[in-house]
């Protein structure tokens, strides 16, 4: 059969709605003719189903429209995984989303929706603030295809503690001393990093100090450590202190995640950090206008999955919210 | 006993040499006296094996001296986990270290380096070029420790294909295909990845294009496609083509780092893609002049470590220079 171009449709008669819609959810029926999006028509040129579209065989139509090539591979996988799947704007109304793929086994006439795509070259942009409304498709420069599954979680924990007052400390380079701290602190409220193993004075990162300064909890201005941690780190500071006070205030307990690479790992629940259970979350402070490039999204994710641990960027503008990246195999 | 500053040094005396040196490599002896410096001294103040130095007990004395305390906990480390070390200006020729260790059960007097540490928050700039010479130890913001080993190693491999020339291939968006290839292209030669599971059609980066055009093994023009290459990236894309040509030259074969947020995995020995080994390197090409922040380090060395492979910046200037980075555990 030979489909042609029609108002930036592929419109194939006769008889085309029976044998690609009906039976395999190409396109929209229009009688029993067919309508179909130039993805839906590439791949039917890709697999020998159509023969030509406006004269031209699937090599040459895939080159002629940008962009298509990209959406086709994607199209192409998620078929060969078994889903039938439409473009975004024909089922759904999502501002990102390219694609909505149907349950495994069911089709557009079921009215189910399991993956919104948004199908993207691994050059092109992320927008932090589309984080959470598709899942992200990125064809790599070696047309590999990964799914990255976007979402925006809750952030709440049970961790507590009740500190004393007015605990002296001393500043010493780019962290705060306390010589002779509550017990609370660090073996409760997981604050800090012993100095020895046989030693009770407790080193406290800038962010645990202006902190636990502005609780009350030490007798330390909380607007000098600030400074101290502008002085260090510039405005990042602040925006880390303020997802730190987030945290704290969910009832989670942020520790640096230098180890990783990240700003904080967290733990949800500790009664004790004798019996400190693995922490859940790697967390990522960025501005909330911060742009992604999809490849620090793959590493990110990777990095995470292979410690364990759900990769969550902490956007902070007038608040902050909350994003969060995994692997996904549809 | 109690030390006074002189030099810079703290000076013991009398009988302090029998006491620290002889026995526990601390200073440098005078006589019968030692010379300590600011380092040693606070670990003997820490210890209580020195009562003051300038009549400063332990916590005076550490916040006398800005950058003190991060050396400090280093030393302490190194102390704790049994080694015995010394200033570097007092033992090596290095442009970074700051403390040489000497290997377990030796000490000052046996001439034997461990490791050349260089000492480091995690706010402090390394530059590309300092990659080589030390083993970083980065104090994190809540005064934990991470040794990052330092090298530059050389990256060779026997992979070689030999294809015939002038092979038809279209660009397609920001890749090229190859609608009829030789098998050995990715049989043997591994490049590109095919279109489908029973196609033969395959789809090449711009950079597995570009130096297969290069080459001559493309009937297509190079510069067309490094032209392609710098308006998807910039002039990103001159330096990992550099990388690429350099790793192929030396019988390595790149393929795409994406999934690992890298520019490259690389194989050294390929004789056919069915039999295809573990990818050694996660390669990340960078400019000569390239600054890392300790966190990104932390972070390479992190994930390469998850997926065991080794972390290796290919630093392009006039030409490639290559330096990779792992996990120490002294």
């Amino acid at each position: 059969m030979h489909g042609r171009t029609r108002d930036g449709l592929v419109h194939v008669e006769p008889n085309a709605r029976e044998r690609y819609y009906d039976s395999r959810g190409y396109g929209v029926p229009d009688g029993d003719a067919l309508d179909l999006a130039p993805v839906e028509a590439a791949h039917l040129l890709y697999r020998g189903d159509l023969e030509t579209v406006d004269g031209r065989e699937f090599r040459e139509y895939l080159t002629s429209e940008p962009g298509l090539a990209v959406r086709f591979l994607v199209y192409k996988d998620l078929r060969d995984r078994g889903f039938y799947l439409a473009p975004a704007e024909r089922t759904l109304d999502s501002p990102s989303a390219d694609l909505a793929v149907f349950p495994r086994g069911k089709g557009p006439w079921d009215g189910e929706v399991a993956y919104r795509i948004h199908v993207l070259g691994e050059r092109d942009p992320v927008p932090a603030t589309a984080l959470g409304d598709a899942t992200l498709a990125v064809v790599d420069e070696e047309s590999e295809i990964t799914y990255l599954e976007t979402d925006r979680p809750e952030i709440d924990g049970v961790s507590a503690v009740d500190l004393p007052r007015d605990v002296p400390a001393t500043p010493l380079d780019d962290r705060v001393v306390v010589w002779e701290p509550p017990a609370a602190m660090y073996e409760r409220g997981f604050y800090g990093q012993p100095l020895g193993r046989d030693d009770e004075a407790l080193q406290l990162s800038l962010l645990e100090a202006a902190y636990l300064a502005g609780e009350g909890v030490l007798d330390l201005d909380r607007e000098r450590v600030v400074e101290m941690g502008r002085r260090a780190e510039g405005e990042r500071f602040d925006r880390r202190l303020a997802v730190y006070t987030d945290l704290r205030g969910a009832g989670v307990v942020p520790k640096t995640g230098f180890k990783f690479g990240a700003d904080f790992r967290t733990y949800a629940d500790v009664e004790s950090v004798d019996e400190l259970g693995h922490s859940e979350l790697l967390v990522r402070v960025l501005p909330a206008e911060h742009v992604f490039s999809p490849r620090d999204l793959a590493l990110d994710v990777r990095l995470a999955h292979g410690v364990r641990k759900t990769m969550t960027f902490a956007l902070v503008g007038e608040g902050v919210a909350w994003a969060s990246v995994t692997r996904l195999t549809p």
